[in-house]
């Protein structure tokens, strides 16, 4: 019996990691959609959102009844708790990629981009798809050293999304209010993608340690 | 000793009703802030914000207790595990707040919104804080007709939001990039405060019901 709950636990860590991979997919299709002006990638993004919900709405559920079977204590119960936040927390990094995608199927056959900030959406997609994937490995592998990393991978998120601004702000901008206010909020779908990777590693620290790291800067 | 149970539950219910009456205050001052370019209700809302996590976190305690003390079942467990996700949702709300208080202190004395566009702000406040307010009765009352309120408020956030975009890209806007970025910024803090307000509703009807209403369209 005992047996069998432990699966239950570790099928549940399973669902989320296949989650996380899922949205880093989901990430790294979108952001190409949006490099390349790819509208069929941009479709494929969007309509294999909905996998994300699902399997959310699975986990959720098999958090519940081991809620509600088993009734788990210390560390069991904050994986379960965790668990909750976590799957929260990938659906909407999985509803962000779903964003750009929608941005670059909005402006097709236009670009949304203008060259000269396509590299840093280049960059920044290359940083929240590592995050994503590292927030999986950090779920399987509970390993807090990795938990730790994907703080510092955030700052470079963070620095990318500053550097933007000033681009935006520059006055040689050249590109007018429109091209402005797209790459403002692709810029903050991509921010937000990667604080929610980290929240779910800070989540597998209090997992490990029964404690959370100091909040995250939002 | 079941008494004390109930007691535990209703207070979870409270602290999270009380959380929404707080992040509905926030708001409601950083909406002023940003109108009225006031600098000392923008610090009010920025070094307030503590107590709404604060709050969050205990609201959190108490919920993993329930959950590791009494193992709750059925309604109570969904009661529990909604009380969860609804702390994360009002937090955040809180967050959205602290975000237009930012906004408005980084510019001042300049206001950062172009008089055309103050009154849009001005309604999206008001119906931001009466979102919060309805959640917070929600949560107290578990009234499904109140809930279901909650979706058609917040078409009239989406409906103010779209309307923001089409003045910025008007080809009379005269403001700039800088103001535009501002502006798209701040609309989108307004939007995500009233879907997760709407959040915390359905997350009550599923309390209710043992069903999650359809998705909210993000």
């Amino acid at each position: 019996m005992r047996d069998a709950y432990q699966e239950q636990l570790d099928e549940l860590a399973d669902a989320l990691a296949d989650m996380c991979n899922q949205v880093a997919d989901a990430m790294s299709k979108a952001t190409r959609s949006l490099l390349e002006c790819d509208l069929q990638l941009a479709e494929e993004v969007i309509s294999e959102d909905i996998r994300v919900d699902e399997v959310r709405a699975v986990a959720e559920e098999r958090a519940f009844a081991l809620l509600a079977l088993q009734a788990p204590v210390a560390t069991d119960l904050r994986i379960v708790v965790s668990a909750i936040h976590g799957a929260g927390d990938i659906e909407r990094m999985g509803d962000l990629a779903l964003h750009v995608a929608q941005a670059a199927r909005r402006r097709h056959p236009l670009p949304v981009l203008p060259a000269e900030v396509a590299p840093y959406f280049a960059e920044m997609g290359r940083v929240g798809v590592a995050l994503a994937l590292k927030a999986g490995n950090v779920i399987r592998s509970r390993d807090l050293a990795a938990a730790a990393e994907l703080e510092t991978d955030d700052d470079a998120m963070d620095d990318l999304h500053r550097h933007i601004f000033t681009v935006l702000m520059d006055r040689h901008w050249s590109h007018g209010v429109g091209p402005a206010v797209d790459i403002t909020l692709l810029a903050r779908f991509y921010e937000r993608y990667a604080d929610h990777a980290v929240a779910v590693a800070r989540r597998i620290v209090y997992v490990v340690t029964g404690r959370m790291p100091g909040p995250l800067a939002v």
